[in-house]
C-alpha cells in the first residue's frame, strides 16, 4: 500500500467563492457559506482519485491548502470560519471515499494567538468528523508582523497536550507570506527549517513524548545544513542527530539528489512518502519522463535502499503514526 | 593552493570594547573608534595564520563576522562608523600579511536604505585600502520590520553597476536576527535561499552579465530543495537550473553528505571552497576526528570529483572571481 501522507484537498470554484466574500467581500459578521452540492464534491474528490490511480497512490491524507488558510487575516473569526468550511468540505469527500482519503484538519490559527484557540475545532473534527491528524503553521502571521515563538517553546504546549491525548499527528507547514521576496513555497521551506531547529534544541519531547511532528518538505534546509547543527550541538555535547530523530519528515522533495540526502541523514525510520500531488511539483520532468511529483518510481530508483526501508516510508511509518486512519 | 573564500576577521577585546560604546554607550554622534594597537592586531593575526596552517589553508579571503555588522541598530551612523572601523582593521591585518589574507568589505547597510549608501565606503576600500570584493547582506533590516525587496529587484542596481565598475564580487551573507525564533545561524541559510531564488528567477544577469556573485553556505536550502524550483521554472518554460549557474557557491556546509549535494547540484565549476574557520564549524566532529569546519580532507575524500574539479573548488574558482586578489 502507498499512504501520501502530505496531500491537500480539491477546492472548486465554489469554494472560491465563499473564501472571496470572507476576505475581500468582508462579510460582517462573517459567516462560513455555503459548500457545494455533494455532486460537485464528489466530481472534485474523483479528479484528486483519478490522479491517485494514474500514479499508484492508494491512500491521501489530504488537508487544506496550506497557502489558502489565510492566518494572518483580521479578524480572527475570518481564519476560523474558513478553517471550519475547508475542514467540512474535507470531511465530505473523505465519507464519499473512506478507503482512500483521511481528513487532516486545518487548524484555525491566529496570528500571535495562542494555539489554544484552536483545540475546540482540532477535537470537533477529530471527536467528531473521524480525522486522523492536522497541520500546524509554525507562524500564523504569515510574515505579517513579529511571528509568536518558535515551536520548541511553552507557547506551543496547550496544543501539544491535546495532540497527545487525542493521539493524532501534526504534519508542521506554513501558510502564506506577506512578504514579496519570500514567495509562500520558499517561505514552507524556511519555516520548516525554523520549526526543526527550534524543536531539536528543546525540551518538548521530554515534555511530550508521545508527540508526533512531521515536518514537512523534508525538513526544509536542516538535512542538507545538518552539519551546521551538528556543530552547534557537539559545543553543548549534545547530539543534535539524536534530537532530529525524534521529528519525522515528509519526502516532499522533487530530487533525488534531494531524497538519498534525506533518507542518508534521517533514516527510513523517520521519513514518510508524500507528495503534496497534485501541487507544486505537477510540472513535467523531461528528464524523469514524468512529473516531479510522481516521487514513487523515484525512491523505488533508489538502490541502496532495502525492502523493508521503502515499506517504512511507502506505508510503515504512516500507519504508525496516523493511528486513528490505519487500524 | 587552497583559497579560503569565506572566512572573517578575528576581533579583539579592543574591537568589543569600542563596539559596546557605538551601541550600548549611544555616543552621539557616534565617532569610529581607535583600532588596537599594531601589536595587538598582529597577534590577532598570527592567531588566525595558525590555525590556517593547521589546516593548510594558505589564503583566507577576511570579511567582517556577519552576524557582528549591526545593520538595524539606529542611528545609520552605527553601523557606517562600525563598518569603516572594522575594514579599516581587516586592511591592517591584510598589510601585514599580504600573501596570506586578502580583504573583503562590510558595507554600511541600513534597514531598507538604498545601497547607494554603500558605495562610498566600497570604492575607499577597493580603491584606497585593496580590498579584493565585499559581502552583501539581503536583509539589513535584521529581521526587525519589513525587508527591502529580493536581491533580484532593480533596489539593488546601484550597487551591483559598482560591483561590476570595480570587477570585485561580493559574498551574500545576511547579517544578526532579532527574532527570537530564528537564530542569525538559521538566518543566514534562510536569507540565502531567499537570494538564490530571488536572483535565479530574476532578469538581473541580463542586466549585469559580468556581475559576480557568491551566495553563502552553499545555498542555503535550494541545492536540497532544488526540485521545487525547478518545476516551477519549467512550468514557465524555463530551466531553474541554467538560471543558477550564473551563481557561485561556497562549500561552508559541515557534512559530506550536503557537500556531495551541492557539488551534484550546481557543479564544480560554480563552487569555491570556503570554510568560515573559526567560526560556526569550529567544533569536533568525533566521526572525523577534526572539527566540522576543517573541510578540506572532507572534499578530498569525495572520489567521484575530477582532479580538475578539485582544483576548481580549491583555488580555480576564487582566482577566477576574485581577480584583484590573484593577478
Amino acid at each position: 500500500m502507498i499512504i501520501d501522507s502530505h496531500a491537500h484537498v480539491v477546492l472548486t470554484d465554489e469554494c472560491y467563492k465563499v473564501m472571496a466574500t470572507l476576505t475581500g467581500g468582508r462579510n460582517n459578521p462573517p459567516t462560513g457559506g455555503k459548500l457545494p452540492s455533494d455532486a460537485i464534491i464528489r466530481r472534485a474528490a474523483e479528479s484528486l482519485l483519478k490522479q491517485m490511480d494514474e500514479v499508484g497512490t492508494d491512500v491521501q491524507l489530504i488537508s487544506p491548502r496550506p497557502y489558502l488558510q489565510m492566518h494572518s487575516l483580521a479578524p480572527a473569526t475570518v481564519p476560523l470560519m474558513w478553517a471550519r468550511y475547508v475542514n467540512n468540505l474535507i470531511h465530505k469527500q473523505c465519507e464519499m471515499f473512506p478507503d482512500r482519503l483521511k481528513g487532516v484538519a486545518g487548524l484555525p490559527q491566529f496570528r500571535d494567538t495562542s494555539p489554544s484557540n484552536s483545540i475546540a475545532e482540532l477535537e470537533r473534527c477529530v471527536n467528531e468528523l473521524g480525522f486522523v491528524g492536522c497541520i500546524l503553521d509554525p507562524d500564523p502571521t504569515e510574515g505579517d508582523g513579529a511571528p509568536p515563538p518558535g515551536l520548541g517553546d511553552p507557547f506551543w504546549y496547550p496544543l501539544y497536550e491535546r495532540l497527545c491525548a487525542l493521539d493524532v499527528p501534526a504534519l508542521v507547514h506554513s501558510a502564506g507570506c506577506c512578504h514579496p521576496r519570500e514567495s509562500y513555497t520558499l517561505k514552507f521551506v524556511n519555516e520548516a527549517s525554523i520549526a526543526c531547529v527550534s524543536l531539536a534544541t528543546s525540551k518538548v519531547f521530554d515534555d511530550f513524548p508521545t508527540l508526533k511532528l512531521i515536518i514537512s518538505h523534508g525538513g526544509g534546509a536542516v538535512p542538507y545544513q545538518i552539519g551546521r547543527f551538528r556543530a552547534g550541538a557537539a559545543r553543548r555535547g549534545r547530539s543534535f542527530d539524536e534530537q532530529l530523530r525524534k521529528l519525522y519528515f515528509d519526502t516532499c522533495l522533487y530530487s533525488k539528489e534531494g531524497l538519498e540526502l534525506l533518507f542518508e541523514v534521517v533514516g527510513a525510520d523517520n521519513c514518510l512518502f508524500g507528495t503534496e500531488r497534485p501541487g507544486t511539483g505537477s510540472a513535467h520532468n523531461k528528464e524523469w519522463g514524468h512529473d516531479f511529483d510522481v516521487l514513487k518510481p523515484v525512491i523505488e530508483s533508489i538502490d541502496w535502499l532495502t525492502a523493508e526501508d521503502r515499506h517504512k516510508i511507502f506505508q510503515g511509518n504512516s500507519r504508525k503514526l496516523f493511528t486513528r486512519a490505519f487500524k
